[in-house]
């Protein structure tokens, strides 16, 4: 209980901070995505399928939340759009204070339509912080199994999308589509499911479409 | 920092309960493992087929770490042996403390000679709690990608072996086992590192036997 009641006092300054990122984001015009799985179920691939639909038509940056490395930035930086590393050392999760740190540095950089916040892989903690974003969306893979949204239910109550990722590999898994949607729904009434594949591309334009009908 | 130095004095706290645990477990000859990973790896593929291998030659029990639900511990009650769910709620980790509580109700089941811990799926939080185990195995599946040793450190750092978990599945991703094994070893040069498959049974043998010589 005592860990729940210091995480109460540090949500509440979390979320001070997060309504100013909010502001500062519909002044500017900038839709933000906060995109949130368990580590490995292809958050960056679908960052850089976004990218490749959408740049052409949208300005688009891009923020980066790992506990070590920059090696997911560079992969988007390889794109040609803003992207900026937040390295968050032990903490699991990304929170507005980093976010409040980080937007002048892509202010600086040009104009933005759609900011993507790719955050720290990790099913449980980034659902409970509010970073200033305009929606949530939920990732999960179809090899970490259709029971994730009962054992993680913050995370899929917390988002309005959910993409069901690596459908490709459906075959090979016993993961059932079906029970996946009906856990999910159950948890989340208002969920809108897509599932997608970055290597096939299945699920993508529906995907982007989604986020394009919110600019 | 508000957040690390607060998370200090709670590991504090939690290091002197997990010293009382060891020395419990280590009174009635138990041998402890707990088992970390981020969702969907494995885990419980894995106890379960340790169970298979093993019930037969020593007594095993089991508690189950999960934010929600009790799909896991019905997972494993099915194999006939004791078994305890932790529902965490809010919380992303075990800690000492929950185990505390929980080894009681499975001593009275009778004796033990090992006990997996099968932690909640996240791979960077768990690993900052001690938990009175005997040794710390990390998991990781291929579908996850061969950059996770990289990306949480402190996971492949704090364990003594790795599982390069769901093999069969090899085929149809991008995983690169070498760069997997390299990216882990750079971490952690002491890492025994086998490659598993719950599928087909890949490694299992090996991994089940590693265990029983530090019975």
């Amino acid at each position: 209980m005592h860990d729940v009641l210091i995480n109460t006092k540090i949500l509440v300054k979390n979320n001070e901070i997060a309504c100013h990122n909010r502001k500062l984001l519909k002044d500017k015009g900038i839709f933000a995505v906060n995109l949130m799985s368990s580590p490995g179920s292809g958050k960056t691939s679908i960052v850089e399928k976004t990218i490749v639909f959408l740049k052409d038509r949208i300005k688009i940056a891009v923020i980066v939340g790992d506990i070590q490395t920059d090696l997911d930035a560079q992969r988007i930086a390889r794109h040609g759009i803003p992207v900026k590393q937040i390295n968050t050392g032990r903490s699991c999760h990304l929170d507005a204070h980093m976010i409040q740190h980080t937007l002048p540095c892509l202010f600086e950089q040009g104009e933005i339509d759609l900011l993507i916040i790719e955050n720290v892989g990790n099913m449980a903690c980034p659902a409970e912080y509010d970073l200033g974003e305009d929606t949530k969306v939920a990732v999960m893979s179809v090899t970490e199994g259709d029971d994730k949204p009962l054992k993680y239910p913050a995370l899929f109550r917390a988002s309005l999308r959910l993409l069901i990722n690596k459908v490709d590999l459906l075959a090979y898994t016993d993961f059932n589509m079906e029970k996946a949607r009906q856990n999910a729904l159950a948890i989340n009434p208002e969920l809108t499911i897509i599932a997608t594949s970055c290597a096939d591309e299945t699920g993508i334009a529906k995907w982007v479409d989604s986020i394009l009908l919110e600019l």
